[in-house]
């Protein structure tokens, strides 16, 4: 298969910075579009990616599921682009396309395991797929999602992470005008979480371990903020809300939400991969018919809604533009939760 | 308040076997029936309440929460009922009636607390209330239950806790045609389950220990049964189903069921009221949006579709009459998970 070079931005190992490197990508096949990256968000995933934090990771490790670019080729087959277009690719880039989660939109959950944009499988060139800190991507066109043209390219970038991780479970579970949702945590998901459920037309609750954050969430929208340290805080919302989400990214207690729960309330975890622990304690679970869950991204035709529903209400993210060569500090302050509240790096620079 | 006695079976200490013993109850107000009981079905948790394993028992302690028998006697403003009727009584028998639960029919996440048939706070004599080993029982008439002429009075009792305890969770996690359905358990609730999952037109599994059970679980409607000490079995149903029912009463590790859960599957605990240890691992449930989650009896207007339902289906409780000297073997062979699958008492014999 023929391919062409660009130039990226990556890991050569675990305990390697990122540094400008060449990679090759596939010449667009029947069904790809090739695209121009111009601006590309800084996900929690990338670092942990990049370092091999969950393992698995193989090297040489190119980071980046928030892309947005522009069609620069196409695909004899392509249909829905053409060159020109705006594009976007989100966390994956394929699929088996034939089992019962892809039949149903649900490509996230493909039970023979979706590509992923970075540290996925290559069906094409072998090997793995390389993510969006480089110059171009070529995708199938049926995971490249159009973009509205009203809303800010560089803002717009981490809606195809954070923004589909909390939109999915917001609209899985039934959220809508009367809603009361709570968000654990102000991050890159906990502060799109914030804007979406609040343009859904939910009452929108912050739950933050400090005062300090209290200002910025109502800024973003949130219509409360309960600190979750404060025991009186916490018991005047107990059995209040429909929906959580929780963008907590490591371990914590999720007992204490629960009991904040309405009846038949759930609690979807979307940032925390491991055991809980403490242990979930089912008595407050019975007493109210409540559930704990969890959801991982979305499947394309709802990356697609919720990108058209952000155009429509004006919904972008709150970004800190870098430069390529700034990615290795900007990871160092993403450890310190000190980014406010993503970051997006201008491909331009690279 | 004006009060009549009656003859009842309860305990006097927490290691007290029951004994007979008189109990008073109030004379019909307005809204009351009075109902000689004829069938009491025995559950756990009158086991759990006369011997205060969850401490809280007030004694004497008369338990019994799954009721059947006939009018007696109307207050003047009852409209549901006339001397001579059947009638039912469950685990409750009063509610606050105005939060935002008893407004939605859901009487048994009553925000103020329901009134439990037993041991529950009495607020007409003050006290706690008596459940149904005894001769007679007062109640609201919006507490009791109409009964399908057709079945069978003393296997019918069971319906009222055991039957719309696995009833709700199938009813509100959408169990119909077509919907894969696992029980955890093949016990009086476990058994209740199976029958009502097959009633529904849901395809049902039995989880099951030991190979010993399979041929009843079968006989009950289960179309398949797997063993869950047996790991190929387990591997066999990994992503399979829509919804599990657990009945297990004690501490288990619901991790290897949650594998079993299909994308957007519930695993629903019905039977155990504690930590869950080993600790709940998130990732197969974010890896297919899967939810643990907890369900409490039912509400009265789902209880009354239930009991319809069973009437059109035909389905009962499998169970073994006793008499009620006999409750304290009973309870001895309950622990011993010796019986199939419900003890019913035949209160004529008090």
């Amino acid at each position: 298969m023929s391919t062409f070079t660009v130039k990226a931005y990556g890991a050569e190992s675990t305990t390697a910075d990122l540094k400008e490197m060449n990679i090759e990508r596939r010449d667009t096949t029947l069904n790809d579009v090739e695209i121009e990256i111009l601006y590309c968000g800084v996900c929690h995933s990338d670092l942990h990616t990049a370092r091999n934090d969950w393992g698995g990771t193989m090297y040489p490790a190119v980071p980046g599921h928030e892309i947005v670019g522009r069609i620069t080729k196409t695909g004899a087959d392509v249909t829905k682009f053409k060159v020109g277009d705006l594009a976007a690719v989100g966390c994956m880039v394929d699929s088996c396309g034939t089992c019962e989660s892809c039949k149903k939109d649900l490509e996230q959950y493909c039970l023979n395991g979706f590509t992923g944009t970075y540290n996925g499988k290559d069906k094409h060139l072998g090997g793995h797929t390389f993510g969006g800190y480089s110059q171009k991507v070529v995708v199938d066109q049926n995971f490249v999602l159009k973009v509205p043209e009203n809303l800010d390219l560089a803002a717009l970038a981490p809606l195809l992470c954070a923004g589909i991780t909390t939109w999915s479970p917001l609209r899985h579970w039934n959220v809508g005008p009367g809603s009361k949702v709570a968000v654990i945590g102000l991050g890159g998901l906990g502060h799109m979480a914030i804007k979406l459920a609040k343009g859904l037309g939910a009452e929108v609750t912050l739950f933050s371990r400090t005062p300090g954050k209290t200002e910025d969430a109502k800024q973003l929208g949130a219509d409360h903020v309960v600190i979750s340290t404060e025991e009186a805080e916490m018991d005047a919302v107990k059995g209040k809300f429909d929906v959580i989400i929780d963008t907590v990214p490591y371990i914590h207690d999720v007992n204490p939400y629960v009991t904040t729960l309405n009846i038949s309330g759930t609690l979807v975890l979307v940032g925390y991969l491991g055991g809980l622990e403490p242990i979930l304690n089912t008595v407050p679970m019975i007493m109210g018919r409540k559930s704990v869950a969890a959801s991982l991204i979305g499947g394309i035709a709802e990356t697609q809604e919720m990108l058209d529903f952000c155009g429509k209400h004006n919904i972008v993210s709150e970004i800190e533009m870098i430069k390529m060569n700034e990615i290795n500090e900007a990871y160092e302050r993403m450890l310190k939760s000190d980014v406010r509240y993503r970051f997006v790096i201008d491909m331009q620079s690279l």
